[in-house]
């Protein structure tokens, strides 16, 4: 389960890279042209890199949530199928980023399929977590901690939505808040969360 | 072997998703135009969404055999080869229904790589729940709740296609009734199968 | 390192169905056109089932060999990445067979790059099994059959090259060969190589 | 961890071959004419050769540090993932060699990519190797010694793109010393560091 969820995350980070277009190139083409080519793809090398962050960042939470998670029911497994789904789509609205940012239509569906993939990872901790019977050495205090984590990243993306319906730039760059408002929670937990040092599995 | 069909699963499921295209904008389109484009995909979308809870279940009941199946054979290793190649071959029915779904023929194409794939994963079942040289602590009784799940998926994909024969919309959504059953399925064993919590592994 | 090399099997593998396409259907097409659309896939598909079989087969003997390989040492590494490389390489033969199966010089292709990954995988038993350092268990005799088993499939391929020059279908269809060929070694053998029955691993 | 890395690994290694391109050919093309156009090909697969090669001694170097690192904390984390995200951008340069290698332009693109994958290996590996907190059985040796091969491949890429821009075809042929200086650096160490043969995971 764990290493099929690991799975779905690798190949769907891998796959981001395949909508990066080889240029086209006449014959004769100077240094210059193909420079010129090349950095017509930096919107969708962005939109890599961006989703890349997010999607990682997404697994470390979810790869840390299953440290505690140590049997499932139907239901668990219903929802992670779920999120996993989330997670196989989110190459579609990473290349329609890349290629056409300027449109706040397709802002919207990228940020509405990072929200979608946001919940339903919280969806899935705050389901297990609150079952004994299915997690270890969970307590109250860190059931919050990680829900609280978990819902940053789908929080801003969903409010990115009517931001960048007045100021698109804006709203297309409040991911920075994510990495942000984590580092503080970070902070603020590091007295009460032990040492954050885990042997590598 | 287990590994190995978990990662064929994976990578299956990630694929799916690379046949949902990238709209070709003219410059100056406006908001209205990009959201037509995108709404366009939606057929390739919800193929996606139908193939991959589909190929999910699949992989479910894949994963729960073989918590019993603690040996293998050359037989056994050859059938399961068999269906990790069907299941390596649902992307592209899936991405050909995407595009032409209101053609019978396509129906006929999804349905029917569905149902190989879904009977390919019963006779993996049955083939090996028979061997008490392979399998441990299976009951004749649990041979056949999981042979009887094993079969709904694809009996009911080989009976929409006569259906979609003469009504094809019936046909292209009696999919419903996989879900349907098999809840009733597992309410009416809920009794004689024990507990469905299980140890993560 | 046998994790390794499985996961690239299996991308492989799935990656083979890529270059089945989806055809471009003009509007108000038949059913019969869809049909013939479908239908000019073919060659595609049966490249896809041969390759995959063969493929499928090399990671068999690839992960049986590997349950007596217990240690590695510099060279085993570089040899076993020369093997997945070729493994790699194989969907874009497998394409271009699919597209041009017609042609002579497509075969050589084919058959050259699956006669690199079957000696290619022989040269990994054959260094390792005759090191002790490397492995455990393995008897003179065992060494021999696994050694034999390895070089069916490439010595197949290769003289297919030939046989193509002068008879292009004899040469495509030789591969046939190789199930008949390795079903008699498993014959004459069973008596020697103990129960083919092994733990699930 | 380990097995996420892994994934990502294969994965980008499999997608190296999706760029090298099927031929489209005219009905009523000579065997000439297909091994003209498969030969066009060439520098495609060199491409995917070379880049196999280079990302497959990585992944060794990765594997081999990361059976000293037993804990983890957030910032190693991070590292391993700016780490990844490295790997999984190589398809696109390595591509964009294959089809344009004939430019400065396009060098410059590819041996920054290399020389950024390799110095962030390396940041890896000095930063787990110091803290006793991560590593087990690290001596200052073995830490100078992975080092010092971890820094071989992104310098030589380095030092290749101001070669290149005066003599281009010495540039691109300069990731041959790799290999000449890894193998120095495997004798001159071969009596202080142990055996390497080393268990089979």
């Amino acid at each position: 389960m764990v290493a099929f969820s690991d799975g779905v995350f690798t190949v769907a980070l891998t796959l981001l890279v395949i909508d990066i277009a080889i240029p086209t190139l006449a014959k004769g083409s100077s240094e210059a042209d193909v420079m010129n080519q090349l950095g017509q793809q930096m919107p969708n090398i962005l939109a890599f890199v961006l989703t890349f962050w997010v999607v990682g960042l997404s697994w470390l939470t979810h790869h840390r949530q299953f440290q505690f998670i140590r049997r499932y029911d139907g239901r668990l497994l219903t929802l992670n199928l779920l999120f996993l789904m989330t997670v196989c789509f989110i190459p579609w609205p990473t290349a329609v980023l890349g290629h056409y940012g300027e449109y706040f239509t397709v802002w919207v569906l990228y940020a509405a399929s990072m929200t979608a993939m946001g919940f339903t990872a919280a969806a899935v901790w705050v389901y297990a977590s609150g079952r004994p019977s299915l997690v270890d050495h969970v307590t109250p205090e860190l059931r919050r901690y990680y829900a609280e984590r978990a819902v940053v990243m789908p929080t801003v993306f969903l409010l990115s939505i009517p931001l960048a319906a007045v100021w698109l730039t804006a709203g297309q760059y409040s991911w920075i808040l994510i990495f942000v408002i984590l580092r503080i929670l970070n902070y603020r937990h590091r007295d009460r969360i032990a040492a954050d040092l885990r042997p590598l599995v």
